[in-house]
């Protein structure tokens, strides 16, 4: 059946005033970005991307921390969490709308439970002839490349991230240092991404060159699966961003019976783990299938089972 | 007379077609950028700040080719010279007559020497719909606090960069790494003149924690000036790019008679030397006055004046 049952709806946009709690829908085929944009002139601003599962955002609450925290970390404004929230119910309502469901209508219940959306939150310093905050929501379908990717999985690279940011510890040094904000300064990682392409892999995952240390994957987490019920996880700060979705999975793991619990982690253990996926909301779980074209081996389907719906309920009910 | 002697003129925007060499003015009040565009979404593109003086921009050669140099590190299209140049010239033009001056006339031609203006490239890897880069060139006055700071100098403080990016010679290990690009990824040093400023200073000189080495400001490059006519720059590559205008200093300082060098300097190197200044082509050259609070010794004004002409006619002949 797929993520869009009836029909594949057009992006969604809102434009949010970041203060006056205003917000409007804004014409796809518009542009709305000054070139004085600090977003477009420094890449200076900060997003959020939340699953948009069964016609809901979800995780908001979680995502709304994260973004508060990111926005400080930059000195920008305290967003507004009733408008961003709003603005989100909004456009999600529009993109159910414009899939084709009703969600008053019980015929469209399956189908609905199905759909899938990626809702960015965007905020911006904004321009520089105004000093406000430019901000804006969107909501569109899933890629097709990362459908299939849950299906077939990825082939990973290991590679430093090329630089280093400063641990936490170390902040006092450099006291600027927008450590764990997810800011638009992606560039890196999308080089990363393409360099990954290009060798026939589907991602890079950050290695620490002097301690051996896994970090994350250009844009997910790393979540290890060991034997006898054991989830492993990166240890966050510095250059690992705390994921919202491995939280998710953590938290309703334990209930499973399942032991979690950050660790440092070295490539060999991720070869020596039962399995090794790469998580975050929109994209979902991913098994990584090889590193550096060393084939990881293949768990049993029950068992990769267990993890997917364990990873998929997490991050679906936040 | 200031730089601005008839009127000063709003910003000039020329969008351009990176392809198809087509051209044309903007509204300055009217967006531009979609909101999937990848300078928005990631900060992923390049850009260059080119000196308009006299009514021209300057050094126009030297930006190409770092332009060039830049794109084919982020693996964005070649860009094509002539079309740039030509939208240039085109914004300039424009610049300068709505300065309320004609090139054509002698009596505007002291007003005309002393224009000056600040013209941006910028080059994104355009709309994820499309794939298309986004291009254009903005020509606007050299802001009031910039003209100032020639005028009164800078305070600067010291620090880690926060994050360290690889060396040339570790770009196997991270191969993708940008480095020498000047990206839109500015966010983190725009948080650097932040922080700068609420410690009452004007600016941040980086240093490399290990070694000690000064490796550059925010957005300029780190200009020494030593007894018996020697002028040193730190080392460029890795965390310090090649500033054009340094390169422009250092070209028509020879022929006065400088020793002209890059080396590896200290914070202690720069307290002994007899200027230190920090140079860039729009800025141009500004003493620094104060380093982590302490004085600089005041130079002599016939001192002083020799290098400020030297820089101000290497940054406007390019």
């Amino acid at each position: 059946m797929g993520l869009y049952p009836a029909r594949i709806p057009q992006p969604v946009i809102y434009l949010v005033e970041p203060f006056g709690g205003s917000m409007r829908r804004h014409n796809l085929n518009l542009p709305h970005v000054f070139w004085d944009d600090a977003a477009v002139t420094r890449g200076d601003g900060v997003f959020e991307t939340i699953l948009v599962s069964a016609g809901e955002p979800v995780n908001v609450g979680k995502h709304l921390e994260r973004f508060a925290r990111s926005a400080a970390l930059l000195d920008l404004p305290e967003p507004d969490a009733d408008t961003w929230v709003r603005a989100t119910r909004e456009a999600v309502a529009d993109f159910v709308r414009e899939s084709g469901l009703d969600p008053q209508n019980p015929a469209d219940a399956d189908a609905l439970s199905q759909l899938e959306g990626k809702c960015v939150w965007t905020y911006t310093r904004g321009r520089e002839s105004t000093g406000v905050p430019t901000a804006w929501v969107t909501v569109r379908p899933v890629a097709p490349e990362v459908v299939a990717q849950r299906e077939n999985g990825v082939r990973v690279l290991t590679a430093p991230k090329g630089y280093t940011i400063a641990r936490i510890d170390d902040a006092a040094a450099a006291p600027w240092m927008a450590v764990g904000a997810k800011s638009l300064n992606y560039a890196g990682a999308m080089a990363a991404q393409r360099w990954a392409a290009s060798q026939g892999a589907d991602d890079v995952i950050y290695i620490e060159p002097e301690s051996g240390r896994v970090l994350e994957s250009t844009i997910a987490s790393v979540l290890v699966v060991k034997a006898n019920k054991k989830l492993r996880t990166p240890v966050t700060g510095g250059d690992v961003l705390p994921g919202t979705t491995v939280a998710a999975i953590f938290a309703r793991a334990v209930d499973d019976g399942w032991r979690c619990k950050e660790k440092d982690l070295t490539v060999d253990d991720l070869h020596n783990a039962e399995q090794v996926w790469l998580v975050s909301s929109v994209r979902g779980g991913v098994r990584v299938t090889s590193i550096d074209g060393k084939k990881l081996p293949t768990p049993k389907a029950k068992e990769e089972d267990a993890v997917r719906v364990l990873i998929e309920n997490s991050r679906r009910a936040g």
